[in-house]
This record gives structure tokens, C-alpha cells and sequence, in this order.
């Protein structure tokens, strides 16, 4: 590694490189259904009460409550869906469903089980107060109200919940559009499993890294496009324009390493970069690099996928989220997971570790291969647990990002 | 909740019916790019060593290691990617790059750093061991080593993992087959913001339980298809007879409550069941229920949101795992947190929560509105907490699926 002279700490590059990069500042009203997966422009708040009107909790007869106890004749059926269009007059009740707006000239609902139905009227025994068996106006939000705030991923549940209450547009920014570019003449983009065996058994690896990369993607982003190329300047040079032109941002993913075909250095030294770091205090990854051409960044990972994950976390997610303006990302599975071993480290880590459940406690243990080159280690692992430099005692809880789902010890 | 008459513990319910829901058995051997999100028919061993043989691990010269010190003359040059076809003889030595294999003839790797370059020649000056500086044969994984057992979700990573190795096919369970009907007159599937807002101001309620839904589907899962119909016996039973032809499992969103229009109970109750379950001890999402027909399952959801999703983890996940024969699923955002208060709840509860960081510790506090009607709720919360019923004493962990992606406390 002797090449990449002095290494950079991740926080110092990001914080160089963070201020450079332009920000997605477009936004547009798209509808709730259109926006899963898109980063809020504004606050959002509630434009009016809702429910607007008195809703039916009970399947049931709307009445007056006013006029209770007493006898009603049913002369209207509201079923959910439906707007009352009847105003109930003195001693007329109406006939609801769960859900459903009550009538004008009734404020409560007796539930089903409560009258007896003689023919057309039913009789109410007992006393009811105003509100009774019915969601208030405004009961699940209120004019006004802040639902959600500027920078928010909005999620499949978000939308749900906003459009039960009809907020049925909202303005998001349009997605970051991210490329990647995989370089390597030893890459090779399979058709047949036979051949593909064959020539990997014979020096070639499978291109999989840059998919691994583009599958940890967060859906603020829109992929632009995903090249792969041979170590070969020109060829990588015009793939690498060709995306920089459609694209906020690039990751290019091979050719970052100490060796002398190092293509990173090239490119990014090629375009009049505004910073620029070649190699970072991290391990895996040691080679992951970060250039800003113009305003936009260029990250270069490891072709290895396990140090191309580390870069992606460390170093591309926060970038991405500040271009974004996200504040609130969606939910990934990272846990956090008491470390099962004193680790000492000049570089801030990512280790492969086994998972276990030792009473309430989640532990995690650093597994014996930690080499980038052995990707299998991975089929061993349970999670990526994220180290700072320096020390970190044994038993500290660590973030953990899981390979595979985690089994509740606790769980029958 | 009357009509429901006696609701039956989730555990005694699943436990009738899992024996009775037939297993997809059929796999097939795929590619291992493709074989993504399916699931690992039998236990998967490695075919051979890999590599198969030395690998250098640094840019460099590869020689004999017998003959060290000396000088060499460079034969060849061996890039990554390449298969070395010369056979080096004495005194002769190869320009290999990380990761290209050794010729034969050579057994270990002088960096190039290390040697004295005279033209053609080298000159090595130090005493290099066999193996030096290369991954040895079978380092990643050795022939018979079992890389993962049967049962394996197989993830992104893991397909890049065994594609290192060269085991480019895999034998994976076709997917599981499942359908969605949405069923509830109200239900509306918009197409204009403006036109849809004012259609659930006066009753309607836009279709978005069965799209939830359907977003928590894992990859080992194909969708045969998503019906959204009124509540109509006729219309609802031939959406749910022709899908379930094409699925092997059905989800019913709605139609499930104790309102006179409960259709779930019609359809499966006019299909001859071999088990039937109407009403789970769960809240929210009392009215879940539970058929198999012939050798599939009909669950039966709540229409609101929040009660189906509990429904969708304490009833169907379980389900589609064992008809999957899923003994690894993939991650889900679960955490344990730290329950904020005592609870002692006669059903099996899923509470919105919001998360807090105490210390090191993750804590989750209920939030107010828990009705099921109120979805707005879910923008105000972390996470959705799963208790089982009983006693739940403050400071116990509890699962808990993330809503929004977890800051991380201690992160700077």
C-alpha cells in the first residue's frame, strides 16, 4: 500500500469534499402514490381537519344524541364510502357502517347490538353524549398540524397514512441520479454458468461488485446507468464523461488499488478536480478515493465487494444523503450489537461478525477471515460491524449492518 | 368486536394450520446472478478449492522461491484476468498483478518494490518462502467446505460471494406464488391528486392496505396479482377463485370485520375448509383470520393499515417461510429496544413507538394513539414494537421494526 502515501481520515475527506457537492434542489408536486422512495421538500402539515365531519367507530344507527333515550325511525343507510347526503330531522336516526360520515342532525352512534329493531324504527335505551361511538373531527390530525418534515424519505406506510387523511400531493425533490462504472479487463458480465465457471477457474471474475453497490442504492436515488470496461484509459475515460454528464454523481467501482493500473488516479486527476483524496484511513478499503469534478463527486471503491461495501457506508451514503437533503432515511437493517472482543485499530473498521444471543444481549464476534480478498467470508458472517478508530472495549454496542434476517432468541 | 365471537391465540392458530399449507418443492438449478432473493434448495458445498491455485497478492514478480536470492530473467507478464499459459524454468521469473494466478514454476511473489529491475533481469535479494506473498490454494474455501445450508434466502452477497468461487449455478425453490385482493366498496385506486382528495373528503378511502402490503412481500415471494374489489360476494369470489388458481397462498385486505358486511367469513367459509380461524387474539387486528383451502392459505386482514402489517408479521410471514421452506430469511430493519413502560396486555400487541437513545441503550416508548383507524399515527412513530401477550416489564427488549431509518447516537 505503499503507493497510496499517507492515507486521509474518512471525516477529514468528507468534510472537504461535503461543502463541494452540489445539492438537488429541484422540487416538484407529484402524487402521494408517485412519491414512495422520494426525500420531502418542506414540512408538511395538515391542510385541514380529518376526518372533517363525525365518523361511524361502530356499525350502527347515527342519531341525535340529544334525543336519547328514545325511538327512532331509520329512514337513510350511509355504508362506508358513501357521503350523507339525508340531514336527519327530530327522531330520525340512519343506518351507518364502520367508517362511514355521519348525517347531518346526528352527533353519536348506537351500536348495533344496542337497539331493538321494530319494522322501520329501532329504540335506544339508554342515554348518549355528543361524540359517542364516533372519531372526532380532526381526531387524526389537525389543520395545521406538522406531519412530516423537510428531508424526510417517504416511505410505503407515510404514503398510506397521508393519503387516509387525503393529502393526496406532496412536493419532493426529484431523484439523485447516480452512475456506476466498473472497471477491470479480468471482469467479466456472464451469460452461461457453465462458461462462466470455466473462465473464472481460468483468472476472470464475475463483475459483482458494482451490483452489490447499485443494489444498496437507497430509492432516493435513480440509477443512470452501469458500465463495465477494461482497464483501459480512454475506453474508462468515455464511459466515466459519458455518465458524469447524466448523472449528480458517479462511483467507480476497480481500478482504485496501488497498482500500476491504477485508473482512478488518471481520471480524476484528468478532470481538474476541486479535491481530492487517494486513499482512506479505513479497512477494507483502503484504496476507496473521492474527487468533486466540477460540483459533482466521483467515489472510487474497491473492486473487492466487502471493501466496496465499507466505502459505500463510510463515504457514498452520506454524500448521497446530503445531495439529497435527507434527514430522515428509510430504515435499513443495521442493529447495534455488543462487540465481542477489545479491538484496537488505526483506521475505522468494518468486520464481518457471528451474531449471538447471550441472554437479552446481542453480541457480536469478529470472525477469523478478515482479508477483502476472501468475499466468502461473507457466507460466514452475520453482519458488518462499523468501528471507529481506536480503541473500542469489549462490549460496547457497535452498528451492525445484518447479512441475513436476525432470529429473536426469545421467539418460540 | 361481538361478532367475533372467541379470538384465537396466534401461536394455536398457525400451529393448526402450518401442518396443513402445502411446500413448494420444485427446484430448479439456476444461475447464480439470478438466483437472488430465492431460496437454497439443499445444503450448498464448495465443488472445489478455490483458488485453484496460487494467487499473487501483491504487483510483482512470481519465481521459485528455491531460488532466492538470485536474479531472474522476466519471461512473461501475467495480469489479473489472465490464465498463465508459460511454464517458467530456472532462473526465469513472471510480472504478475494482485489477484493473477502463478505460473507453474513459481511459488511465490517478490513485490516490486522489492527486486532491482536491470533490463529484462531482476534481482531478488532476499531468502522468500514457498507461498509468499500469495492466497493459497483453497484459501477462500476448500473443496466439500459447506458454504450455506438449505434454507438460505439468498442474498446480493451472497451471489457475489459464490461467483468469487466460481460456482456459478445454484439449485433454488421457484417462488412462492401469492395474491392480493382488496376488498371494500369505499376503496378507491386514484389517478388525479386533486379529484382523489376530494373523494375521501366526502367518504372514500384510497386503496393502499393491499399496496403496503404487498411492499412487505420478500423477494423469494412473485406476485400473481393485486385485485381491488367492492364488497360484493359474487365479484369478490371470483377475484379470489381465479387468483388462487395461479397462488399458492392468498391475502384478503379487508371484508374482514364484524360489520354485516364481512365477506372474508362468506368466501371462506363457501370454499370448504380444511381449517378455519375467524378472529385472532392480536390487536391491532383483531378480525385477522386464517383458511386453508384444499392445500392453501387465505389469510384474512384488517383494511387499516397498521392492523394488517401486524397481521402480515405475526401471521403471514410464518406462513410464507414454512411454504417456502425459508430457514434464513433475509434482513428486515428489526432492532431490540428497551420497552419504556410496563405492559400487561391480554392479546399479542404491536405498538407504534418512538425511539430514543439512553446512554447506549435504545429505548421504546408507546406512543398515544394506538387506534387502528388512526394511520396518521405511523408518521409520528420510530418503529412498531411485537410483545407477546402478558406482562411485558419496563426495560425488557422488544423486536421492533424500524419505520425510519435509526440514527445512530454516538455517530459524530
Amino acid at each position: 500500500m505503499k503507493v497510496l502515501g499517507r492515507l486521509t481520515p474518512v471525516w477529514e475527506a468528507l468534510g472537504a469534499v461535503l461543502p463541494l457537492v452540489k445539492t438537488v434542489d429541484d422540487c416538484e408536486e407529484v402524487p402521494t402514490w408517485k412519491a414512495v422512495g422520494a426525500v420531502l421538500c418542506e414540512d408538511l402539515e395538515a391542510p385541514w381537519d380529518f376526518p372533517p365531519r363525525l365518523r361511524a367507530a361502530y356499525d350502527g344507527y347515527a342519531v341525535d344524541s340529544a334525543s336519547t333515550p328514545g325511538t327512532f325511525r331509520v329512514v337513510a343507510r350511509v355504508p362506508v364510502g358513501t357521503f350523507p347526503e339525508v340531514t336527519l330531522g327530530k327522531g330520525e336516526a340512519a343506518y351507518v357502517t364502520t367508517g362511514a360520515y355521519l348525517p347531518d342532525g346526528s352527533d353519536a352512534v348506537v351500536p348495533q347490538e344496542a337497539v331493538e329493531v321494530r319494522g322501520d324504527t329501532i329504540v335506544v335505551k339508554e342515554k348518549y353524549t355528543p361524540g359517542k361511538n364516533a372519531d372526532q373531527i380532526g381526531e387524526y390530525v389537525r389543520s395545521g398540524e406538522r406531519l412530516l418534515g423537510a428531508g424526510t424519505v417517504i416511505t410505503e406506510l407515510d404514503a398510506a397514512a397521508l393519503l387516509d387523511v387525503a393529502i393526496t400531493k406532496v412536493k419532493v425533490r426529484r431523484r439523485l441520479r447516480v452512475g456506476v462504472v466498473s472497471t477491470g479487463s479480468e471482469l467479466i458480465v456472464p451469460g452461461d454458468p457453465h462458461e462462466a465457471a470455466r473462465e473464472v477457474l481460468r483468472g476472470k471474475v464475475v463483475e459483482t461488485t458494482g451490483t452489490v453497490i447499485r443494489s444498496l442504492l437507497p430509492p432516493y436515488v435513480s440509477l443512470t446507468g452501469h458500465a463495465v470496461v477494461p482497464d483501459d484509459y480512454v475506453e474508462l475515460g468515455s464511459a466515466v464523461d459519458r455518465l458524469l454528464e447524466s448523472s449528480d454523481a458517479l462511483m467507480l467501482v476497480g481500478g482504485t488499488g496501488p497498482s500500476e493500473v491504477d485508473l482512478f488516479h488518471e481520471v480524476a486527476a484528468g478532470r481538474g478536480p476541486r479535491a481530492y483524496f487517494r486513499g482512506l484511513l479505513m479497512r477494507p478499503g483502503r484504496p476507496t478515493s473521492l474527487a468533486v469534478v466540477g460540483d459533482k463527486p466521483i467515489v472510487g471503491l474497491s473492486g473487492h465487494p466487502v471493501s466496496a461495501i465499507h466505502g459505500y457506508f463510510r463515504v457514498v451514503e452520506p454524500l448521497l444523503e446530503r445531495m439529497a437533503g435527507v434527514a430522515r432515511p428509510p430504515p435499513r437493517p443495521f442493529v447495534h450489537a455488543r462487540l465481542g472482543s477489545d479491538v484496537d485499530a488505526q483506521m475505522d473498521l468494518m468486520l464481518r461478525v457471528a451474531l449471538r444471543w447471550e441472554g437479552d444481549e446481542l453480541w457480536a464476534f469478529p470472525i477469523k477471515k478478515q482479508q477483502s480478498t476472501v468475499t466468502t467470508s461473507l457466507l460466514m458472517s452475520d453482519g458488518l460491524a462499523f468501528l471507529e478508530r481506536g480503541l473500542t472495549a469489549r462490549g460496547t454496542p457497535v452498528r451492525t449492518l445484518l447479512v441475513r434476517g436476525l432470529r429473536d432468541s426469545r421467539r418460540p
